[in-house]
C-alpha cells in the first residue's frame, strides 16, 4: 500500500504521554485556581465567522489568522480568547449576570513564522471580569492575588508580579507635555531594562523631540526605588493622573489582605502593555531567574470589551497565560517535577493462569476503590511485562498465579522499592492506596535548588 | 463606530455558563473513568497536513473536511480522533510502550449540512488500546465494562451494551455462500429493527440474490432469543466463524468478573459497524428509552491502525462517544441533573463598609480552604446583589457590615433555606464546607422517574 510519511506540523506541540500528563496536571490546577475566585468555565468554538473575528481588523492579526471558506462561508480560527469573549458577551448579554467572571483554557491559532518558542497552535489560559457599565477597582486589586495563588499552586516560587496603571502613565505624559509622543515614549521606556537609561534618554530626545528636562524627570521617576513616593510631587496637576495614582494606591493597599507577599509584588512604572486597549491597571509577571522569557502572565483593565459588536459599555479586567509556551520553557529549564506519577496506571496486573476471572475481579476491585489499574494479558514473557511497567514508571505490579488464586490472595510488588507481599485483594487495595497517598503531593513545577 | 452583528456559526455548540459547567462535569467524569482503566491522556493538534489526514481518502471525509492553505501548506482540521491517533502511533512508535492505551477528549470538525442534532464542531471522547503486532482478546472483553462504568458514573442507568463479532458474521456469510453479497447483506440486516424481518427477507432475496434457504437460516439466527446457543449448529464448518464464536464466548464469559450486570449487556448478531474497518468484536450502546437516538458509544476491534503510515502492524480496539451530540440529547430529554451546583462561586461576599480588608481576608480564608468565593464590591444596591446571587444560584452569601467587623465576625446566609448566622470567619468556613458537602454527590445525568 502506498504510504504517507506520518508527521506533525512544525509550530504544533504534540507531547509524548508522560509530558502530556504533566501538561494536563497544570491545566487542572489552573482550572481549580480560577474556580476558587468565582470564575465560570467557557468553551467557545475554535471557528468563527471571519467578519466577527476580524471586526477590529488590522495589523498582525489579519496576516497571522487562519482564514478559509467552506461552502459560501468566510471562516477563521480564533487567534485569541478575548475576541470570542467579546462576541459571547455581546451576543448573550441578556442571559448573563454582571459582573460576569469567566475563565477559558483553549487553543488559539496564529500562522506566524515558526521559530523556537513560537507556536502556531497554543493554549491560552484567560480570566476576565466583565462589568455592566462600570466595574469596581477591587477587581483590579484582586488580579495579582489570582496570579500569585495560581503560580504558587503550580509550584513556581521565584516570580514577581509587576503592576502599573495606564491612567498614571497617560496623566504623566500630559503633565510633561508629551501627549503627542505618548505612544513613542511608551515604546521607548518599555526598553529601559534592555538598553539602559542613557540610550532611552537619547532616543527620547533625539528621535521623539522630548525636551531634555521632561526626559530627565521621566527617567528619574522610572528609576525611583519607591515609585509610589516618587509619584507624590506630580499629584494635583492632572485629573487622570490623580485618579490613576488613587487606583494604584488601592491596588497596593489590598495586596496583603489578598494574601500576596510583598516580595512577589511591585509597582513598575515602565509597564505599558500596548497602546490602545488598556485603560487602568496593567500586569506583567516575570520569572526572577529567567527574565529573558518575558512576561508569563499579563493583562489589564480595559473600558470597552465589545465595542465592535454592541453599544453596551462593557468594561473589564483580565489576564492571560500563554500556557503552551510556558510549558515549553519549564521543560527546557528542567522545571517540570518528574517525581510526580506520570504512568497511565497505578497498578499493572499480571495474570499468570489461563483463567482470568480472579485477575479481572481484582482489577475491578481496584478501580471501584479509585485506583487506576491495567490488566496485562498479552502473550509476552514475564520479564517483558515487568520492563513495560518500568518503561511507563507504573508504581505497582500485582501477580496472580495458581498459588495466589488458591489462597484467594494476590502478590503486590512495589516497583520502586522491590518489596512484595502476598495479601488478600482487600488488603492489596488498601496497601496500594496508602502507598499512592504517600507519594502524592508535590507540585508540577519544581524549581532547581538555588 | 461601525459594528458587526455578533453571532455564533450554526452547527457550533456554544453553551451558557450553567450548561457549560454541566458539560465540563461530564468531561471530568469521562477523564476519571478512562483513567481508572489505565488510559493515558493525549492531545494532538486540531490542524494536520491535509495529506496526512486524507491518507486513506475517499468518500464523505473528503467532502466534509475543513481544508485550507496557509502559505504553501495544505492543511486540514481533524474530522475524527482515530486518524490523528494512527499518525501519532506511527510517528512515535519507538517512544511508546505497547500495548498503548490512550484516551482523547477533543473537538473534531465536519462541514456537514447543519441540521438538528448535527454539529460541525463536536467533542469526541475516544479510548483505544493499540497492540504491537498482536493484541489479546481480553482487551475486547474489557471494553463493555468501561462503557458500563463510564455511563453509570455519569448517572445513566437505562442503557444496554450490544456486542457482536465481525468474524462470526463473515464466517456465517461464508457458510451460507453469501461472501459475494456480504456488504449488501450486512447493510440490509442492519435495518432489521427498523423495517422488520419480512422486508429484510424480501430485499435479501429480491435485490441481492440471496437464496431463500440462506435468508431464512440467517433470519432465524438473528431472531434467536439465545444467540450464543443459536450459533452452535454452525460450528465446525468455517475456521473464521469458529474463531469468532470463541472470541465472543470469551467476551461474554468475563462480563461478570468485569462487573457488568447481565441486564446491561447482550449479544446482538445484527450489529456490523460499517464494512471495512472492524475485524473482531464490535460494540453499540443504546439508551433503552430513546432508541431513536441510535448508538451513544460505539467501536470495535481493528487489525491495522496505521496501515497508511507504516508497515508496522498495529491492531487495536477502541470506542468513541460523540459527546456534544449526547449532551444535546440529554438536554433536550431533560436528563441533565439541574440540582447539582452550576454557580461560579459557593459564596458571594458582600462587603458593607468602605474599608474592604476584612471582606478580602475572609475571601482569602475561604479560598485557602478550597471554597469558591466571589467578592461583590460593585456600586449596586444590596437587593441587586442578592438577586445576582439568586440568578447565578450561588448557595451562600456572606455579609460584612460594621457590626460584624467590630466583633470580628461574618454573617453567613444560606440562600436556599434563608437561614443566617453571625459567626467567626473560621466557623463560617466550616459551616459552608459542611453545607457544600451535604449538597455534593449526585450525577450529571438524572433519568426521569419511570
Amino acid at each position: 500500500m502506498a504510504q504517507i510519511k506520518p508527521r506533525t506540523l512544525s509550530g504544533f506541540m504534540e507531547l509524548l504521554p508522560a509530558r502530556q500528563v504533566q501538561f494536563d496536571r497544570m491545566v487542572e490546577i489552573l482550572r481549580k485556581s480560577y474556580s476558587l475566585y468565582g470564575f465560570t468555565p467557557l468553551d467557545t468554538p475554535a471557528i468563527e465567522a471571519a467578519e466577527v473575528l476580524l471586526a477590529k481588523g488590522g495589523g498582525e492579526t489579519e496576516k497571522q489568522i487562519y482564514r478559509f471558506t467552506k461552502g459560501d462561508t468566510d471562516l477563521a480560527l480564533r487567534f485569541d480568547l478575548t475576541v470570542p469573549l467579546a462576541k459571547y458577551v455581546a451576543l448573550h448579554q441578556n442571559e448573563l449576570a454582571f459582573p460576569f467572571r469567566r475563565f477559558q483554557i483553549s487553543k488559539v491559532y496564529r500562522g506566524e513564522r515558526a521559530q523556537k518558542g513560537r507556536y502556531r497552535e497554543f493554549y491560552q489560559a484567560d480570566i476576565d471580569v466583565i462589568g455592566d457599565g462600570s466595574l469596581d477597582i477591587t477587581n483590579e486589586a484582586e488580579i495579582p492575588s489570582i496570579i500569585y495563588k495560581t503560580f504558587t499552586a503550580l509550584g513556581l516560587r521565584r516570580f514577581k508580579i509587576r503592576v502599573n496603571n495606564r491612567k498614571v502613565l497617560n496623566g504623566l505624559f500630559a503633565i510633561l507635555g508629551l501627549e503627542k509622543q505618548a505612544g513613542d515614549v511608551m515604546r521607548t521606556i518599555d526598553k529601559l531594562e534592555k538598553i539602559g537609561p542613557e540610550k532611552v534618554r537619547a532616543i527620547l530626545t533625539d528621535d521623539f523631540a522630548v525636551p531634555g528636562e521632561a526626559a530627565d524627570a521621566l527617567l528619574a521617576l522610572l528609576a525611583a526605588g519607591d515609585p509610589m513616593a516618587a509619584l507624590e510631587p506630580f499629584k494635583g496637576k492632572n485629573e487622570l493622573f490623580d485618579l490613576g495614582v488613587a487606583e494604584l494606591e488601592t491596588v497596593v493597599r489590598y495586596m496583603s489582605a489578598f494574601g500576596v507577599p510583598e516580595d512577589h509584588f511591585m509597582v513598575d512604572l515602565t509597564i505599558a502593555r500596548g497602546l490602545d486597549y488598556y485603560t487602568g491597571t496593567v500586569y506583567e509577571t516575570v520569572m526572577l531567574d529567567h527574565p529573558e522569557v518575558g512576561s508569563i502572565c499579563s493583562g489589564g483593565r480595559y473600558d470597552n470589551l465589545s465595542e465592535y459588536y454592541t453599544d453596551k459599555k462593557l468594561p473589564g479586567v483580565g489576564i492571560s497565560i500563554g500556557l503552551t509556551r510556558l510549558f515549553s520553557v519549564l521543560e527546557a529549564q528542567g522545571y517540570l517535577n518528574d517525581a510526580l506519577v506520570t504512568a497511565p496506571a497505578d497498578v499493572l496486573i499480571l495474570p499468570m493462569t489461563e483463567e482470568l476471572s480472579p485477575a479481572i475481579s481484582f482489577a475491578t476491585a481496584l478501580r471501584d476503590a479509585g485506583v487506576r489499574a491495567q490488566l496485562h494479558c498479552e502473550k509476552k514473557k514475564f520479564k517483558q511485562k515487568l520492563s513495560y511497567a518500568d518503561k511507563l514508571s507504573i508504581p505497582y505490579a500485582a501477580f496472580l498465579g495458581e498459588d495466589e488464586i488458591q489462597q484467594n490472595k494476590v502478590t503486590v510488588k512495589d516497583l520502586t522499592t522491590g518489596q512484595q507481599q502476598t495479601v488478600t485483594a482487600g488488603e492489596a487495595v488498601a496497601l496500594v492506596q496508602a502507598g499512592l497517598a504517600a507519594r502524592a503531593g508535590g507540585t508540577p513545577i519544581q524549581e532547581p535548588e538555588a
